[in-house]
């Protein structure tokens, strides 16, 4: 059984780094065609009329990537990851052949109610070059440990 | 052709609305699979017993059919639908049936070069109900019209 954390466990500044996800033409394209079926994330040659010069990624499907990432590869959160919003960038847009990666850190751990809280965390998305390509400020909710418990573990 | 906005077009208050998608099982389960595999995503029985007393999209599953929803009905920007970020927020989740509609408002219109700027659009996914399942408040990049011409059309 996977090692899960709760709120207690949590504290501001806990880093992680998660796997990486390699990006191809195929996924962009049909991530596109399903979810963001404009020029720039469909057609090589549309897309270097653009402004972008050339084909990227949709900035949804970069999002996307980032939580399978996390999920794989992040904080084992024990009820899993809970996002209830947060705030996103796209300074620089994913283009085929990008290798993805999840850098994380928490920056804020609120307790709320006797069973739950909330963290804050900041996960940014870099390509192989470590250029941001997104960057995710995040809240979830996370369980505290059950206090009716010994705590023995 | 269509008919397409540039900035000089735009102005804060103006509203609009998408069409409709609707969710099933299947939808929410294969973005799941391939994004976001957490058990109450993936599974109606494990789903039961979690916070959400059943399965749910993923909160980026909804975020996709919202940029989708857009690009097909929204505001049919020169240049396409180009956001630089924003903030989101998933008030409520996404469930098997449940027919989403973008209602979107044009919040701030910004001319910042000669041929571009920027608006700020809050653009609410509602369900049947008229329940808000993501707010998501986007800065997009508009250029403006050409200002060497004169604008005959």
């Amino acid at each position: 059984m996977k090692n899960v954390l709760y709120l207690d466990d949590l504290s501001v500044g806990q880093r992680f780094v998660t796997g990486s996800h390699t990006l191809d033409e195929g996924q962009i394209k049909a991530f596109a065609a399903q979810f963001d079926p404009q020029p720039f994330h469909l057609d090589d040659e549309a897309a270097k009329a653009t402004l972008f010069k050339g084909l990227i990624a949709s900035g949804w499907h970069t999002a996307a990537i980032t939580m399978r990432l996390l999920v794989e590869g992040g904080v084992p959160l024990a009820g899993g990851l809970i996002g209830l919003g947060g705030s996103l960038r796209w300074p620089r847009p994913a283009r085929p052949g990008d290798v993805l990666t999840v850098h994380g850190e928490i920056t804020e751990v609120t307790p709320s109610k006797p069973n739950r809280g909330t963290i804050a965390i900041k996960a940014e998305t870099r390509n192989q070059r470590g250029e941001v390509i997104q960057s995710f400020t995040a809240t979830l909710l996370v369980p505290r440990r059950a206090t009716q418990t010994n705590n023995k573990q």
